[in-house]
């Protein structure tokens, strides 16, 4: 029987969110977190949303800009995003990504990973 | 000038929140990101709270405890704590952890840790 609180993040199925990007989403409570993997190249553009979005790169480096400000993310940094802010960024090699959304975000609910009790 | 947006999780203060747990803490909107260093054998007893947790091991092992359930955490997976549930749990090794709660840690924002615009 799966347990309901160690979850390998291999094991949920993965949703193609944006071009080339893979997400394994856990929703719980209030907050969705969104394991990303990426190959080299691969481009989110610019965009919005009222969720907050805090952004590790557990592997590799992305280029993310937030408001016109660019910055290349690499292991050890932490990218926070106010709500409504723009942003968008580039792999610049294969990455693995993880990015905590709040509130939960109900539109990638709907698409895949798995929905926790609180 | 630091930036509103990127953020070095070494360049925070770290705050030893658990004996040997050193914590170094982002607060924003309704979450706190604690990345934590732990050398190996250190215990966080058995506690609970109200904030759910999620629990991510960045480096090393962890062995982890909810409800009475144990696992070993290692770099893949995820542990969801709910609202509540007993938890506590040992490094196996010397550790990078980071956990996330919601909502932010009020309890922990006043020790340190920086706090940022949603």
């Amino acid at each position: 029987m799966p347990s309901a609180f160690f979850h390998h993040v291999h094991s949920i199925e993965p949703v193609e969110v944006a071009p080339g990007f893979y997400s394994r989403m856990l929703h719980m409570g209030a907050a969705t977190l969104n394991f990303i993997t990426v190959a080299a190249g691969n481009t989110v553009p610019m965009h919005q949303h009222v969720h907050t979005q805090q952004s590790i790169v557990l592997e590799g480096r992305f280029s993310m800009t937030v408001e016109g400000e660019t910055q290349e993310l690499v292991p050890g940094m932490v990218c926070t995003i106010p709500s409504q802010a723009r942003h968008g960024g580039t792999a610049l090699t294969d990455c693995k990504l993880l990015d905590i959304f709040e509130p939960m975000r109900e539109e990638y609910a709907s698409l895949g990973g798995i929905r926790l009790a609180e």
